[in-house]
């Protein structure tokens, strides 16, 4: 496939915004340092986003995708609780360690004081909740908890929980986290039941 | 009671702080900003404090009390998972309007960068996994699930779903997380049976 030069140009871009949120943190990704990680003139990052906030979304938009991929992936390879709460413990510690958690927590962090910025964020949680939604709906699919369950209100509790997980991440550690994963593993076979209809 | 002064200035850089917090955000809570809203010398911070991580730390300190204090009041007046579910909701509210959501949401995206600061938050989520976790307890205390649940482990989830919910809000909104609420206090009634010995 050839690719447009503006589009590779734009891909380019978010790839150097990607690689300058891990590296040096939301403060430090500026247009002066993504140039300089990329290797092109900084003027080209407002000529293809228009702005700094948009090319730090474009780069959310990078991570997240790959992540995306690969969620749906472990999610289609899942049949019951116990392998659908093996696999989250398996995604959590790939976010942990990709630095895909890191990029999150920059980006929500600085966010909280540009409005524009925030909105865009927020706007990226959606596609997150559909997701949760259907992993949601695949455990209760043959229970009548899924007539019952507020499966899209849930499914946003979810993705405010990995939110907040991601960021105790960052702050101290993976630990308690993966206990509660373990523990919920280990419960798995015995929460089953009452997902029979 | 008669406060030592030495006591009393060190409250009133706190509160400051606090409000420097709420008003200006981490960014702006610089020991110029506070030393001005506080109308004392910023040497003085440094003096009772040591450094301005110290002083955003105890000034968390004071905002968490105060709402640890309605929590505590709070949960001994509720007997029942609706009661617990509609408490948390209003507690919830209170937080947001309060502007204690967004002093714990400031700390946590600023200490991101700060390594000292992020070890001083995290461990300063200590009490409400504690809190938490008597929560839990209280609502499957009749129940042989107060015998399976990993409790200690759910308390800290709960505390991370808490702290995503907060940094959500204050990015887009409360909508969602109302909704949630409201969904889950409905469906309490079908719950309570499962609790019950």
């Amino acid at each position: 496939m050839i690719k447009s030069t503006a589009q590779s140009t734009r891909t380019q871009i978010a790839e150097a915004t990607l690689e300058a949120l891990r590296t040096e943190g939301f403060a430090g990704a500026t247009s002066r340092v993504i140039a300089r990680i990329g290797g092109f003139n900084q003027a080209l990052i407002f000529y293809h986003y228009g702005s700094l906030d948009n090319a730090l979304l474009a780069a959310l938009d990078v991570t997240s995708e790959e992540r995306m991929a690969r969620y749906r992936e472990a999610l289609d390879g899942t049949h019951t609780l116990e392998e659908l709460i093996g696999i989250a413990r398996t995604i959590y510690r790939e976010d942990s360690e990709s630095g895909h958690v890191a990029v999150v927590s920059q980006l929500v962090a600085g966010s909280l004081a540009r409005p524009d910025l925030a909105k865009g964020v927020f706007e990226r949680t959606e596609p997150w909740v559909d997701f949760c939604e259907q992993a949601i709906r695949k455990v209760v699919a043959d229970s009548p908890l899924g007539e019952v369950l507020p499966i899209r209100e849930l499914a946003y509790g979810l993705v405010s929980y990995y939110l907040g997980t991601n960021l105790l991440t960052h702050l101290g550690g993976a630990e308690k986290t993966e206990a509660l994963f373990e523990r919920l593993e280990a419960l798995a076979p015995a929460i089953r039941p009452l997902l029979r209809g």
